[in-house]
């Protein structure tokens, strides 16, 4: 598997991944990691994800904004892991791209509710595995 | 969901998790993670994994042994997050206490191989959700 093939099978296993584990630096700088919707993406550079603004990871990601994010097949395994910097977003352009159907139920304001934000995650490397294979990238 | 039940839920899904989350800190202090086998464990204090000595979770855990173990059950809206430290252990007994018939695929040396090695982790603190529901608790 060279770079290119990792690339495309990561952006496949991104593609088919509801889930994505985003990992985080806590206020003891010890790592933490929370399983969120993968909600929208742009090639591997850039992912979205809506929040809680009062949430725990919001504030970390405002302290420290070193990311990753991990995508996971276990009965395949597949794993592609993403590392780079999240931005907290709370403009209402961000708020309206990934607001959804249903929404109301979490968030009861609607898509101003100022509990409800936008986190975007912004990928320098990534790394992707298949069986013994794993091979290592830069995300331009 | 108390802490008692919390604590119980989470015991259930390691239990029934093949597979764990490592979350590391690499060099550039950006949080990593990778996929390893849940092999054994102790409550949900001490988790073992067994992995290549010249592997980059350990150069990385031998800098910084702070560590996080996530499970997940993606279907469920289940998962567990465990923050503690990680320490790397080469002595015989550990390398004998997680060995399995086959590994000789992987560590040609057999029990010996100097590229096998025990990660030991010890968690101090947990977070477990189920929906939106979610409890964090310390871990004695």
């Amino acid at each position: 598997m060279n770079k290119e093939e990792a690339i495309k099978e990561g952006l496949k296993l991104a593609g088919e991944s509801r889930n994505a584990i985003v990992g985080s630096i806590g206020e003891d700088a010890y790592p933490n990691q929370k399983c969120m919707f993968n909600m929208e993406s742009e090639g591997l550079k850039t992912i979205w994800f809506g929040t809680n603004t009062s949430s725990k990871r919001v504030a970390q990601f405002r302290k420290n904004p070193k990311a990753s994010v991990y995508f996971v097949d276990f009965d395949g395994f597949r794993g592609l892991m993403l590392v780079g910097d999240m931005e907290v977003l709370e403009d209402l352009e961000s708020k309206k791209r990934l607001w959804r159907e249903g929404y109301e139920m979490y968030y009861p304001q609607g898509v101003t509710d100022p509990d409800y934000c936008v986190l975007r995650f912004t990928a320098k490397s990534g790394n992707f595995y298949h069986g013994l294979e794993n091979v290592s990238f830069e995300i331009e």
